[in-house]
């Protein structure tokens, strides 16, 4: 089976199986989270009390950890939900947002290393190469990286760390440490609109909820966020903008086939 | 005068008196329920911290708490607000999402109940069994049971909590644990945006902030929400999936009249 | 130069410079914000841990407060972020959301005013009139005064506290305690959405991350909004309303022109 068949089988297992997903995650785009999982088929669970995130998370498929706006109480709930994940085997997605910005961020995806074993990190530019310890430019939580070609960064991340390492951007780069392709989707008003990482998160999530292969989830997850984009985009007349492009990007994850999915979805597969 | 001229009058208070609608409630949906509070013409105020609930909730007409992102501040405050607000008899509206889902859930829930009377309690087939004692099936805190026809459920625990219990799905019901009604308006699509259940317990909130008779305060809300739902998915064309239905439910909430009322809900009265 | 060329000047700016705002602000429109932000042409940043708002607040152009759902952890972080912006002259923006609707509010504010010194202050008549010393009336977060010609408020205001007030309405109001000028952009419907505020608001703070001026910063973030009101407003047909208006608000920021600025917003200036 190729590659863009098995994008499109993970589509359909989540609408079969609406896998719950649940996030502890910002209050910026919980909502955008929230709905974009609902869009493809999946069921999202927010709730990040430390006393009963380690209960919830043993109802769900998949954890997502996204710290966003992140205060002491939910690093801690982070720790617990993310522990009781590993020990289940549920496969665990974080998004370090922003980190490098500040020393409080750096130290909590750190800590967060130290005691929970991620299936998959999703970050920007800037923030992949301050997770390998590189100097790296960001401007507040967005990246100031030029786009460069650097499938070794992402290589190394996830052999350093044995885990799936998706770095997005204008050119994707996915590795679990022996496997990496590029993805070519996605549009640049993504980055017009908050929450695009979040949610290219969340999706990936949401595969990683129905696959067993997780480097194949958080493929399935930022090429369909990709493809959304472009046909969130095309869809758009005159005076429209990003306003309703956010409107259309929900539209085009509901109205997704397996079909569009194996025509839109372009993968360069570099290894193996 | 009939029921549906009874909720075509509600509206119409709702415009006129535009009633303050207190909000402790969840960071996923709050910006949700803001609007759909203002798009029916009322006016929503959200604090949560303990310092200012008890004066804020003496400006409202009615209090609205909402668990679905509970932590133990949101819980203090929640107490407080309850409180005073049955001190003032302003009606509480209870949505209880996701009891069931963790002890943490179930026992905070006991407790509000315990201290606050509930004027109104709105939730899914599966929370309303749980507030029952009764073992219930959720994903999350998204009800999976069956869809059966039991007004028996609503009737017994309206009876035993004396207040009004709303309880939503593909039929609602509501009782009072006396008068009992279905309601058969609504759209599945409404399952596949987050915040159906929290924005249609803000409406009813927004309802009783005007009704003396909070039986008919929630019945004006679920089947304005149901109402609304439909508009909504009728206005829908080939590519527009959930993202332009979200955006078209509160139009259909803010272009609703009167006349839409009497004619589109859907109401079978069992009792009395 | 006319103050026209020079709000068309400053939207010219945010695109080139893509100004990092910094935002201590509520859950409840804080994605609004982050959107409204993006659309102009800034970038938003939401942080508010105590453990890193002083160093979040060192990357950003203008710094954010508002207080729409504050508590004791996000005040204590207002506090020091505020200090720090000061020390290294970034422009702060207050959004006294609600002051006078409960004590807890009043007192929040007396506090960040005697501890950091706003650029700018944007409020409704009702906030203005209480930051005064008067009575005013106030239903939850929004003014129930009634409209009127009132340039001395905000002139006194402006003196008072030494910095630039924007009381926006019906017909808003700014000065920096010499210059004034009224603003006579805007649509009602900005009433009926949520966020309208706290929008204007995070659109001054973008506007004044690239002006010297701050006056002139704030003119330009409310007569944007205004305009993008009117832009958002005029777009809509039959069926429409505020769920599409909304969008549209959007879509108009995103979609705004030099020319639509200096041919659309409507200033008179009183002084000098």
């Amino acid at each position: 089976m190729e590659i863009y068949e098995k994008i499109a089988a993970i589509l359909s297992s989540v609408r079969k199986e609406r896998p719950l997903i649940h996030h502890l995650t910002n209050y910026v785009t919980a909502n955008d989270c929230a709905n974009i999982v609902l869009a493809l088929g999946g069921s999202p669970v927010m709730a990040d009390d430390v006393g009963e995130v380690e209960e919830m998370v043993t109802h769900a498929a998949s954890l997502v950890l996204n710290i966003g706006t992140l205060n002491k109480g939910k690093m801690e709930a982070m720790l617990l939900a993310g522990k009781e994940a590993n020990k289940r085997r549920i496969p665990v997605i974080l998004d370090p947002v922003g980190v490098g910005a500040t020393a409080y961020r750096t130290e909590a995806v750190e800590k967060l290393l130290q005691e929970v074993k991620p299936a998959v990190i999703r970050g920007n530019r800037a923030e992949i190469k301050r997770l390998l310890g590189l100097n790296s430019r960001l401007r507040g939580v967005d990246s100031l990286e030029e786009a460069e070609n650097s499938p070794e960064l992402v290589l190394n991340l996830a052999q350093r760390l044995g885990c799936v390492v998706a770095m997005t951007g204008e050119r994707d780069v996915i590795s679990d440490g022996k496997r990496l392709c590029f993805i070519e989707n996605g549009h640049p008003m993504l980055t017009r609109i908050t929450g695009s990482g979040c949610m290219s998160t969340s999706l990936i999530g949401t595969c990683c909820g129905v696959a067993n292969d997780y480097y194949l989830g958080a493929v399935a997850g930022v090429a369909i966020m990709g493809l959304a984009g472009e046909m969130a985009y095309m869809s758009l007349s005159g005076t429209e903008g990003v306003g309703t492009f956010r409107v259309r990007l929900l539209d085009s994850i509901y109205n997704l086939t397996e079909k569009r999915i194996i025509e839109g979805v372009r993968i360069s597969p570099l290894a193996p």
